[in-house]
């Protein structure tokens, strides 16, 4: 018998319900074999390049691999096992900075180069180096229906997007970025799965009808089965931390897993990450979206919280927005004015346990002993602006000063920063809402409730971009050439100067809550980092900042020329900022 | 003007989405007013018996008050308020023995005597007195449609059942408990209510669909208006406790809670609950019944948990009723054998995240430093009795001495004991399911439901009782002629004598858990219990315990004659127990 150049490829699927399974590869129908525990086993030759497979269910289908690695004709066609070959990686050594440390700028592979993919945003990571970012954040990879979206819809969870460049693209942009000394973190979707191109009902029960989230049936976490399908976002979280080397999650709407199990799902996730980076003697981090303000998020097991490393402040970046646009709507409705933001500065949760106008309900609780580095806070971010009829960012609705404030009271703040891709050059394209489904049903319906969604806050429908347009994606890719322009270079280098303050002095990552004083009738805030007093103007006069003149090099930072020290305190103009040691 | 004997009755109701609020009391139609809050106020002449009213809401109606006190027509009658004369107490000085030292006796007011009242029952409290009992705890007595029912379908949660005597009745018979140092914990049913008489949400958003219960829409924690709703019950618990000064209650399944609040429903409820105790200078307990082997239900808030007391251990009833029966259906089928046992006796959870079979899934985690006083254990309860088709006990399953060794590890373990009314002399009545539904579809749909349930499991429906038939109530009553019986009488000093041995030595109530020693092939086990052991064949042949013969008073307790110390070891015949100091 000739020796074959590759051992044959073992495909496993788990169909516990299935009473046959078929494994589909080019011409050939292969029976699957059951195996205990719901699980079904076929060996296919290999070919080097990656064998392409579909899985038919009791004669349905065929249908890709849950667990598909890669999608190289995208989500409904079938799945391809990787390469044999392995990568070349070329990143010994490399590790991530801590949480505490970190500046983290998210970015969108579809919209932050004109090229949009993984390959096309390599060249741009010069630009974060020098800005002083030290993680990137990709909004989702996983392989969701047709060409252009957020990724939120993610349905082949385990494959990148091929439009991004799939498996090998995404295994050369995080070996760039380590090569460069940049941390990556991965957003990963696992409270739903998109409306189009989801075959894994056809395989488990992954889902169930017991709870509602708004996006779809919520993942079943808890019922019949469920130790199965945890298992199968944990695998997902452990490949890309292993396989694909990137530093940490971003987890996506923790809120909406619905969860009964005395050992939560999100628990459990975190274990996992930190058990896994115990083994492979990495820093792994777990950082969680969540809307419930509840300390337990970040408070470590033994405590009784999930062991999350730190959780998104929407409460910090609400308190901002509201303050700086006066904006009332929606959410914002519960914010404004200059006692929230303190709040958030000082105490993490603005929302703790007080009343909630918006939601009609108490929410929150105090966040306890606040450690800066558990929260991530951010002046934009990808839902802040994209979910905003236009995807208009802040530095369309308010002066560059007071961007600049802005950015100054999130940079040099005492969570980690958080920087929306173009927000360090108050970038002039939006981000807005983009689909490309297939589906003509379905491409109807989120056109359609897009537009509904901003008729009940007074919007005419036909000025709300169509998301299935193509335009509304290329409307809301970044023009790197504008950042030569003289207002936008001003911001760039103001958001460099931050970022070096805030490495160059530890009293800025040390962890602490900022202590503040604040005048609202003035518009200005102090926010006291260690041995540094950050002065802003956040309201719409000149004003004085009562703080005494600090003897030797006066403010070491400033925003404009015409702050300066007066009789009394420091003078700022609306959005100017001073920042100085002692005081 | 002539000053009134009574000053005028406030009436308040919460009913935030309605457009117009009218009181009714005889045939006058009061208008109320809007306060803040979505609160509604108006005011009634007082009559000095209680004063009827009930509401319309937006012209519809009239409803019983959502907080109703009394209701002497049944749940779909007009409210009323309590006489204005107060209840003469006398039960001065009362205070509850603690859970640890606690031996808790189920009742059934409807069944536990024929009269079925308040008042019928004091007269048989002296012989829970004699029998060592500290703890009545009363199934729900909040009214339900009908007059005959379990209590798990109450609709007016403030209102004790008019057929047990209303409010008056229920003080009479707590003080008539306090007066002869029994404590009293009420039932209460927090996460659904009944199918007929509910008519909360005509007033406000009690309910959600975003759950799902088993019984019924999920009672709104979270959502819109949920602030107000947790009030509902908040208030209702401090009625109990407060006005009717029972001494703790006990929370039907808290599983059944849907809330992603940072601060959980079942916590805010347990401090609601001590905070009140404090403020009382009472020894008050929350007792949680709960499927989720959850260790967060009974730690302490500053451990991450929710704060009860002490909740059920169906694990130590499963495993017990399994071994004792052979038993494999439903949910035993994650029990049998003797290793179940000993883990529920030394651990407290018995599925501590390993795999249930039953659930199909991963179940529980581990208690961490179980305490025994924070388990109650029962070899039997209403659910597990009254849940079988015909409602039969454990007496009938099995023989009388297997019945005395289950007592034996039931009332000499670690846990906080419970018995269920009658278990103490074996009582020959079953404990069937009834309901007496007044809405002719609700009958036929409960009828047909019970009947499909047990078809299921391979039941004849026409053997299965008709809950709706009031024979199926009448056979349920305890007869408490048979107490006298030789049998009977055997099994009740034999109880007595447990209790006797369990309240004299504190090494049963220190709160440890046991050590265990057992074999499965012989039938033994041994359960250390400070310098006690208390050994069992739980097996259907004689066996030889291999524990040294202790010198001095040989074995304290025997179960029969045919208890004796051999060489080797105590022999035991099947049921045989010995309970000896040392060894």
């Amino acid at each position: 018998m000739a020796q074959r150049e590759h051992p044959d490829t073992e495909i496993r699927v788990w169909a516990p319900a299935a009473n046959r399974m078929e494994v589909e590869s080019g011409n050939e129908r292969i029976p699957m074999t059951w195996e205990k525990g719901g699980w079904w086993r076929a060996s296919l030759p290999t070919r080097p390049e990656g064998t392409p497979y579909a899985f038919l269910v009791d004669d349905e289908g065929p249908f890709p691999d849950p667990r598909s690695p890669w999608q190289p004709e995208g989500v409904h066609g079938p799945s391809r096992t990787l390469p044999v070959e392995p990568f070349p990686w070329s990143d010994q050594g490399f590790q991530a900075v801590p949480l505490g440390a970190a500046v983290i700028y998210e970015l969108h592979l579809g919209t932050f180069t004109s090229g949009g993919t993984f390959d096309s945003a390599i060249p741009r990571l010069d630009h974060l180096v020098e800005l002083g970012v030290t993680h990137v954040e990709l909004m989702p990879v996983a392989h969701f229906a047709g060409d252009r979206g957020w990724g939120y819809d993610g349905v082949a969870l385990y494959a990148p997007h091929s439009t991004y460049g799939g498996p090998q693209g995404m295994k050369r942009f995080v070996d760039a970025c380590h090569r460069r000394g940049l941390a990556v973190i991965l957003d990963v979707v696992y409270n739903h799965l998109g409306p189009e191109g989801n075959y894994l009902a056809r395989f488990g029960p992954y889902f169930t009808d017991h709870y509602a989230t708004p996006w779809g049936a919520a993942v079943n976490l808890d019922g019949f089965g469920s130790h199965e399908v945890r298992r199968f976002f944990l695998d997902n979280a452990r490949m890309w931390l292993r396989d694909y080397r990137v530093d940490g999650l971003r987890i996506d709407a923790v809120h909406a897993f619905h969860d009964r199990s005395a050992l939560p799902f999100v628990e459990e996730l975190a274990q996992e990450v930190h058990r896994l980076g115990r083994g492979l003697g990495r820093h792994l981090v777990i950082i969680a979206e969540s809307d419930l303000n509840d300390p337990r998020t970040t408070l470590p097991p033994e405590a009784g919280g999930h062991g999350m490393d730190a959780q998104w402040s929407d409460d910090f970046h609400h308190s901002l927005h509201a303050l700086l646009t006066g904006e009332e709507q929606g959410y914002y409705r519960d914010f404004g004015g200059m006692k929230p933001l303190a709040r958030a500065l000082e105490e993490g949760f603005v929302q703790a346990g007080g009343m909630s106008r918006h939601r009609g309900r108490s929410h929150g609780r105090p966040f306890g002993k606040p450690r800066g580095d558990r929260l991530v806070s951010f002046a934009q971010n990808h839902d802040q602006v994209g979910n905003r009829a236009l995807g208009d960012r802040l530095g369309h609705l308010i002066s560059r000063d007071h961007l600049k404030a802005a950015l100054a009271v999130t940079l040099l703040g005492p969570h980690v920063p958080l920087l929306f891709q173009g927000e360090e050059w108050a970038a002039g394209s939006p981000f807005q809402y983009f689909t490309d489904l297939r589906d003509p049903g379905l491409g109807r319906a989120v056109r359609e409730g897009r537009r509904r969604e901003f008729e009940a806050f007074g919007w005419d429908p036909e000025e709300v971009p169509d998301p299935q347009d193509p335009e509304t994606h290329l409307r809301s890719v970044l023009d790197w050439d504008e950042r030569d322009r003289a207002g936008n270079r001003e911001v760039l280098e103001w958001t460099r100067s931050l970022l070096r303050l805030r490495k160059g002095q530890p009293d800025f990552r040390d962890g602490d809550m900022a202590r503040v004083r604040w005048s609202h009738s003035d518009g200005w805030l102090v926010m006291a980092r260690g041995r540094f007093r950050v002065c802003v103007n956040l309201g719409s006069r000149d004003c004085l900042v009562p703080i005494p003149h600090v003897p030797g090099p006066s403010t070491m930072l400033t925003s404009s020329d015409r702050v300066r020290w007066e009789d009394g305190g420091m003078a700022l103009p609306p959005g100017g900022v001073g920042v100085v040691r002692g005081g």
